[in-house]
């Protein structure tokens, strides 16, 4: 076997690794809600009695509700993720963590593990299929999820980095988090749960709100004069993404010219468009669905990148920057543009920004599609609640009543009209919700501030209270 | 294009990366004896008149004769290399750098990379592709080399990154070396001369005692009970070291087993060790011929790794730790099994560790295989001029009249004698060189030390001297 790292049990390689009260241990999110591993690291930590660590966590899902326990038991004193959702989030909102929490984003979160700004003791790594030495792919196995993008700054900065794996194989080739950077190997029943991982094939909506939402997009995108041989693009697996993808693909092929890449997380949508001689290349920096993983397998054109790689502002030249179009989902957005993804309309923490703001603040061209009324409360407001993406970065705003673009691109303003599409201010657009739903009572939370908004380049552009 | 970084000639990137009298400057030595990329930097510092500058190659040749002219006029004072041959290398040995060179490892060189020991300024990729972000691959162009493996220290912990490319396309994918990583591309009109880079095949030898040696050196290999199903191994591209490959490979053929990888500078015959399913992988940290450079192409088995992976003692796991079997030359051995790489018989040097001493130290059997007798001087000695890897790293010595075991390996020599083979004592075999060329003139160079053997793990392990 050669090298041999493997330890019996995430407690006992948590020991080995030296965990110690008040150490950061750093996990990724690829298995999403399907995800075992941070559970069994944290009840790993807590059984050996250890107190006031540190949670970064590339995302945290409803499944990490046992990270509550951890919370009140003090195993657990600080969170540090990109987003959130569930009970972690509630008990966050309900301002059950008494320190601040740290939400960073895609981009942000390896920039400042490399810059030493988030300093990693113990990396935990699940991982769909590895060997003993630690090569570590995510393409195979019953847990098997795509690309590892996510965790590959942990791997690469991380003081200790322990694999967890469900998929002990005699070598990984190609690895993609390689033996050179893991210390430990800790094989177990499961990594995670399938069927939370990715689904099966991503759909597109039916909905026809989202429909016509995409239709204007697609439109509008389409007048920019973006969309266009060698366009690149991200769009994300949100109805009304994937529905502008449909439409944007039809021109595509309607007209004959074929884009340069794709990426961000990807779904088999996206592996069509490779598949079809749509697009020469994907960035992958988390697989969506099965079609995603498989292709990653198989595609020469479709290969894994890093997070740094990605988004990080702190490289030499992140993707982000090279994105003509990037199409993203809203929960609020105000008469300044920016866009809220952090909280619902009545602050609630509901997840984060992810690539969010660091796509808007690369791409040429930021489309946020959204329905301008989601549960009976306006989405275009006069404030947004939190700041996830600075207005300055985003261009276009279209709902299924017409669109907005930012004062600061007038000639994209000039080109949609041009195009005879509906164009209003985004006060208009406001008026039209506020039409439609009445004005809402004012419901801003007023507790104290449970969490801080990192911008992608460290600076703290807002901060997010309790709810009372 | 996105992010554009190109900039017009060699000079003007220098000049824009900052370049500075005393900088540290880096390169990279696939492209062998056909690389421009070294001798174009240089004379672009020179022409902005920068001196003092430290010359970090992980190896120069003889085509790096002009590095002697910027030695001589003070643009260059320090050598920090791995290997060194040619009009340079005689330089040093005459005395005429004035600083002391230090010789490091190829995996000694990524370590003191990136634990900061060896700080570099700018770094100077020869890319035989390369996009304007600076995504790099060493797989195509009219320079290919294939594996860009002891550029990738450089590339992510240079302060500054430039690519030189004589073959600028589009957009690379897959990079060996990302975008992220790169400040400055700057398209040339060649990098090199393909004629020196890559050998179009590389030959295995009629010479009868390479023969003799080989059948030796494979059946001890045989004895030792190593060469099973599963093996590891590195074979060199010498060649004794390649015919004593081809038997291993009959060995495994007639006997129906597989190993696991191969690794090192690949040849085509590791290739068709690869193709034929003999192994399952190649781990390739450099191309030695074209058919290595086509397999890294188009091979899924034949994965491209760093310096650091290969064999760097810094890291948590390098591969050649996992080396069952190594076979390697020597321009001297002495009693105690020290092998000297660096010079010849008479001091001069020659060459360097390279990955010598690294795999040495990781095999679980280093067997040296070397005529008794070079050029009339004796190859077995009383003590090497310069110790390139300590003899406690080396098991065996093959040569056509006979093998000797390291005392270490009592076990070794017991297999190897019941197996038959021709076990004598070093110090006999030492007896058998001199009978055939007399007692020499002892020509130990007695100049001021002019290079320091640093080992991979960063001691010094010997001084070379001048010769006067």
């Amino acid at each position: 076997m050669g090298l041999d790292k493997t330890v019996a049990g995430l407690a006992q390689a948590l020991a080995e690794a030296g965990l110690r009260d008040g150490m950061t241990l750093s996990f990724h999110h690829h298995l999403r809600n399907g995800d075992g591993v941070l559970n069994m690291a944290l009840d790993g930590a807590s059984s050996l009695g250890v107190k006031g660590l540190k949670v970064a966590a590339s995302s945290i899902f409803p499944v990490h509700a046992p990270l509550v326990g951890h919370v009140k038991n003090g195993t657990v004193t600080d969170l540090d993720v990109n987003y959130m959702s569930g009970p972690v989030a509630d008990l966050v909102s309900s301002g059950g963590v008494s320190s601040t929490v740290t939400f960073r984003t895609h981009g942000g979160r390896p920039r400042a593990i490399e810059s030493g700004e988030l300093s990693v003791d113990i990396a935990v790594i699940a991982a769909p299929t590895c060997d003993c030495r630690g090569n570590i792919s995510g393409v195979i196995g019953p847990s098997a999820c795509g690309s590892l993008g996510y965790a590959m700054a942990d791997a690469a900065h991380a003081k200790t980095v322990i694999a967890v794996t469900d998929n002990l194989i005699s070598r990984v080739v190609p690895a993609s988090i390689d033996q050179s950077l893991v210390d430990i190997v800790v094989p177990v029943g499961s990594i995670g749960d399938p069927s939370g991982i990715v689904s099966g094939t991503t759909k597109i909506p039916r909905n026809p709100v989202a429909l016509t939402i995409a239709r204007y997009a697609a439109s509008a995108i389409d007048a920019s004069g973006l969309w266009r041989e060698g366009v690149s693009f991200q769009t994300g697996a949100g109805g009304a993404s994937l529905a502008t993808a449909l439409y944007l693909r039809e021109i595509m092929v309607d007209r004959g010219f074929r884009g340069s890449f794709a990426m961000g997380g990807i779904t088999s949508q996206m592996v069509r468009f490779l598949e079809d001689g749509l697009v020469d290349n994907l960035y992958d920096v988390q697989c969506f669905d099965l079609d995603a993983v498989r292709s990653l397998g198989v595609n020469r054109g479709h290969v894994e990148v890093s997070a740094s790689l990605y988004a990080s502002p702190g490289n030499k030249g992140p993707l982000v920057d090279d994105l003509d179009v990037v199409i993203l989902g809203a929960a609020e957005i105000d008469l300044d543009f920016n866009v809220n993804v952090h909280t619902d309309s009545s602050g609630r923490i509901i997840g984060g920004s992810g690539g969010h703001s660091d796509t808007a603040a690369g791409a040429k061209l930021t489309v946020v599609v959204a329905p301008l009324v989601r549960a009976r409360l306006p989405m275009v407001v006069d404030r947004v609640i939190a700041v996830s993406t600075p207005g300055s970065t985003v261009d276009l705003l279209v709902t299924e009543r017409g669109m907005a673009v930012n004062p600061s691109r007038p000639e994209l303003k000039e080109a949609l009209e041009r195009a005879g599409l509906p164009v209003f201010s985004i006060g208009h657009l406001r008026d039209i919700a506020l039409s439609m739903t009445g004005i809402p009572e004012e419901v801003r939370p007023q507790g104290r501030v449970v969490a801080e908004v990192e911008y992608r380049d460290g600076r703290i552009i807002d901060r997010i209270r309790a709810i009372e």
